[in-house]
C-alpha cells in the first residue's frame, strides 16, 4: 500500500490527557484537523509523535484509533525499538490491526555500515514482508547513514517502500538518493519541513512532517508540484517564523501541541513526562507569532 | 529485601535455544549452577543479560522462572527502558511476581546532571516504592554521573538502596562514593569483576557481575572477608586470562555461554540476534584459556 | 574591555583564495564590510569562521589583521583547542597582539560537570588574567552544561565577562541565566541569529553571530533596544529564509561565504579543505533567495 | 623505512618534571631504559604519550630528541589533529627531523565511511609520500572503521604501511584485516597489549603498545614468535594483573608512570593537566602488584 506513495504525510501527534494518559477521543479530532487540512497518510508514534514514550499496549492502542479514523489514508506505525523482539512483536500487531507499514529507524550504537547492513539484515528476516519506511534521523538516533550505504539497503531489501530522510543538511543527500541507479522509492523529508522548497526542487515526493499548521504543508506540496514555484515559496515564507519556532526540539513540539489545542485539535497540549512544559514566556512568544502569522496571511489573501 | 544486601551477586545470562528463542528449561540448570557456586542473589535481564533484547512478555516470564528457582535469595530484575512507562509497567509486574527489587539505569540522551535529577524525578515518582539499585554504567549508557551527583541521589530517592558501579576506572569513584556523608547503601561493582580484588579493599559489599566461573567471584569475596588478601589475589590470579577474555563486550558475553554450555549450566551458547557467534578461533582460544585454567587450578591445589 | 559589551559582534569569517590558503587581503575587505554594516566587535576564529583548520602560525596572522583593521573594535580570539598547552599559547599571544579576550569552548571528553570545573580551574590558572568569552555550543563540542553550571563557572572564575549561549533551544536557558543570581556577564547569543528576537525578548545583550547580512543583525538588535518590537520582527523576517538556508552546518557556511563573494566582502567563497563545495543546485537556491530577498526589501522599503 | 615493520614498539611516555613541564634529560633515560628491554622501535606523542596535550614546538622538541637517542631504531611521530593543516606542518617538521614514519588517526565528527574516505584522501594528498600507521583506536577517537573501509583505505593510498589495530575486541578484526585481499601491510596492537598472545596467534607483527615492563612485550613477541606458545602465556600471566591495571585509561598511564619512575627510566611520574593524580591507595595497590609481580617472577625462573 506504499508503493508510490506522495503527497503531504503528517507525523501526527500523541494526544495526552493533563495527567498525562493517552487521550485516546482526541485522536479521532486530531485525525479529523489533518484530514481537513490536506493530509494524504499519516505516520503515528515517531519520535516528535513520543512513540518512545508508551507502553506496547499503549502504542497499539493509539495504532488502531488512529487507522480506525483514517478513513482509508494510509497509517504508517513508527516501530524502532533497541530491541528486536519488540520491535517484530509491534510491527506484526500493527500490520494486524491494518497499517499500511512501519516505520523503522537503526538503534543508537550501531557504528560502521558494516554493522548497518548487519542489523537490517537481521531485522527484515525477522518482520517478513512488511512495507517499511526507513528513516535517516541521525540527529535522534546517532546512527549516521551514507547515501551508498542507503542504495544497498534498498537494492537489498524490498520491503523499504519509502526513505524519510532528515539529516541535517538534507539537500545533497537527496540529490544523491534520487540519483541513485536502481529501484525507485519515495523520498520524503521529515526535519519540520524547514526546507521543504528546496527539498521539492531536488526531487522529494512530498513532507513526511508535522507542524501545527498542516496546510502549509499540504499547499506548498501542491503549488509546488503545480509548478508556482514563487508562490509556495511566498506560503512557505509567511509561516517560517513559526516553523523555525517549532522546530527546537521537544521543546517546540511542546509548542505545536499548545497551538493545535488552541486551533481545537486536541484537548490537552500536555507532552508525557519526561519533557518540556511551557513557561509563560513561551506562551507569549506563540501569541505574538500567532498574531503574526494571521496578520501575514490575511495581507496576502 | 535489598537493604544490606552483600555477598556475591550474579549477573545473571538469559539461556536461549539454538533458533533464539527463550529457553526456559536452561533458567532452573543455570539458577542451580549460580547456587551451587555460591550465589548469594541475582540480577536478571541486564546488559549482558541481553535483557535489551526481549519483549516484555518474555521478560516477565525469564523473571518469574528464575525467581521461583531461587530458593529465596533476592532476584532483582533490570526495567532500564527509553519509555519511562515501560520501565513502570516491568518494574510493577517484576515486583508482582516477587522480585526483591528493579535495577535502573539512566537513557541513553540524559546530558547534564539537572537533567539526570529530572529523568529520575520523574521515575520515582512513577514506580513508587519499590527497592532499586542504580546502575552507573556509562560505557554502556553514554550517561556519566559524578559522584556528588550520585550521592545527591542517594539522599533524594530513598528507594536506592544499591548502587552497581561500573564506570572505568571504577576505584577511584567506589573510594569517593563510600567516603560520601549521609545515608549508606550497598555498593556493588560490575564491569565483569576485572578489578574485584582491589574494589574489595575500596570498600564494596561485594561483586554484582558476570562471569562463566561464579565460583571465583564468591570466593575472592569469601577470602577478602576472611582477610586472607594474598590467597584472594592468589586465586583471582589464576581466573584473570579467562575473566580478560571475558571482559571482550558482547563478544566476551558470547565466550562466557559457550564456557557455561561446557560445564553443563545451559543447553546452548546462542545469542539472540543481533549479536556475535564464535568463530574456530575463538573456540580454540576458549579450549586453550580452559586448559590453562585447569592446570593452574591444580597446580595450586 | 569586554566589561559590558553589547550590541552586534560578528563571527568573522576566515578568508581563503581558491588554492586554500589564508586571504591576508580579503580581511580587510571583510572587516570593512562588517564595521559598514554595524559591526560592534569581533570574534575571529570561531567554529564557523573555521579556526579549527589553521596552524597556530596562520591564527596569529589571521588576528592581527583583523585587529589591525577594526579600528578599536574589540576583537575576541577563539582559541579553543584540545591541548590547553596550545591553547595558553594561543591566548597569550592573541593578547600581545592587541586581542580584547579569548573565547573559549570546553573540548570534547568532558563528560562531568566535575570535569567542566576541573578542565576549567586548570585552563584558567594556566591563562592568568585574561578576559574570556565561555562558549556554551554542545552541538559542535559534545559538551552539555547545565544552567547551575555555568553560573557556578562564572561566580568562581572572574575572568568570565561574556557567555555565548548556543545550546538548541537557547530560550529557557537564556531566561535562567538571566535571573541568575551573582555577577552580571554579558549574554549573547550564536546559533546564526536563528532566534533573535525572542532572544532579546529574553534579555540577552546583543547577537554573536555570523551571517552574510550583518545588517540584519545591527538592525533587529537596535530595533527591539528602541522598542520597535514589531519593526525588529518584520526586518528578520525578510532575511528569515536566507537565515534558515545558512544555518546548514558547515554547508550553511559555504553559503554564506558564497553569498559575501558576491556581495564584493572577500575574493573567494573558498572553504579550506575538508570541507563542502556547493553544486550548481546550490548556486541556484542561493539565487532564489537573494532575488526573493531583494524584492521583500524593496516592498517594504 | 616502516616497510615490513615487525617486533615490539613501544608507545613511549612523555616525560615531565613536577611543574608539568616536558622534561627532556629523562627522554634519554627512558629510550635507553626501552631499547635495553627490547624496543625495536618507538611510536612517540600517541593517546598515552599524552601528545595531545603539547604545543608544536614542544612536540617537534620531544620527537628529535628520542630521535637523537634511538639508536637508528625507527621513531614514529603521532600527527593525529583535527586541524589538518598543523598534520601536515607537524608531518612534515617530523619528517625532517629523521622521523620514519607519522601516525595518524581520523579526527571526532567523521561519522560515515563516505567522510572518513574524503578525509584521508585530503589528508594524504596535503602531506604527500610519508610512511603513515593507520590507527583504529575508536574508543578514544569516537570513528569506528570497519574492516572493509580499511582494507579500502589501504588498497587506495599507498603510504599507509602499518595499521595499529586498537578497536576492542580486536581479535576478529585482526583475523579479517590478515584475510583481506590486496597488498599486505605490518598489522600492530595496542589496548596496553592486553590480548597480546591471541593477536600474535591471529597474525600480527608484534606489538605497539606502551607497558611499564616493556620487556614482557619483547619477550611475548619472541617467545610467540619461537613457537614457544605455552610459555608466552605462561610470561603473559605473570604481569597480566599489573596489565590490567595500567589498562585503566588516563589513571593506568598515571600509575605505569609511577612504575617507571621506581625503576629510573623517568624522573618524575607527573602527567600534564588536566590528567590524573595517584592517591595514597593507588600507591599501595601499586605496591601490591609489584610485589607480587616479583613474587611470581622469583617462583618462575
Amino acid at each position: 500500500m506504499l508503493d508510490g506513495l506522495s503527497g503531504s504525510v503528517i507525523i501526527a501527534q500523541t494526544p495526552f490527557d493533563d495527567r498525562g494518559s493517552v487521550d485516546l477521543a482526541s485522536i479521532d479530532t486530531l485525525t479529523d484537523f489533518y484530514l481537513k487540512h490536506g493530509a494524504n497518510g499519516f505516520v503515528v508514534l515517531g519520535v516528535s509523535g513520543e512513540g518512545g514514550k508508551l507502553t506496547p499496549q499503549e502504542a497499539l492502542d493509539v495504532s488502531s484509533r488512529f487507522i480506525a479514523r483514517a478513513t482509508g489514508k494510509p497509517v504508517i506505525v513508527g516501530v524502532s525499538n533497541s530491541s528486536s523482539a519488540q520491535l517484530k512483536m509491534l510491527a506484526g500487531e500493527a500490520m494486524d490491526r491494518g497499517a499500511s507499514g512501519v516505520m523503522i529507524a537503526p538503534p543508537s550504537g550501531i557504528r560502521t555500515e558494516e554493522e548497518l547492513f548487519g542489523y537490517f539484515s537481521a531485522v527484515f528476516e525477522m518482520i517478513g514482508d512488511i512495507p517499511v519506511v526507513l528513516q535517516d534521523f541521525p540527529g535522534s538516533t546517532g546512527v549516521w547513514m551514507s547515501v551508498p550505504s542507503m542504495l544497498r539497503l534498498i537494492e537489498t531489501f524490498r520491503q523499504i517502500k519509502v526513505v524519510k530522510e532528515e539529516d541535517i543538511p538534507s539537500l545533497e543527500k537527496i540529490s544523491k538518493l534520487r540519483a541513485g541507479q536502481g529501484r525507485r522509492v519515495t523520498i520524503m523529508t521529515g526535519n519540520n519541513g524547514l526546507y521543504l522548497p528546496y527539498e521539492m526542487a531536488r526531487g522529494i515526493d512530498g513532507p513526511m512532517a508535522g507542524f501545527s499548521h498542516p496546510e502549509m504543508l499540504s499547499s506548498v506540496y501542491r503549488l509546488h508540484t503545480e509548478g508556482q514555484i514563487e508562490a509556495a515559496h511566498d506560503l512557505f515564507g509567511h509561516y517560517l517564523p513559526l516553523l523555525d519556532y517549532e522546530a527546537q526540539g521537544f521543546w517546540g513540539v511542546a509548542a505545536r501541541k499548545e497551538v493545535m489545542r488552541r486551533r481545537g485539535a486536541i484537548r490537552h497540549a500536555t507532552m508525557r513526562r519526561p519533557g518540556p512544559s511551557l513557561s509563560g514566556q513561551h506562551l507569549a512568544e506563540i501569541d505574538l507569532l500567532l498574531r503574526r502569522l494571521d496578520r501575514a496571511l490575511t495581507a496576502s489573501a
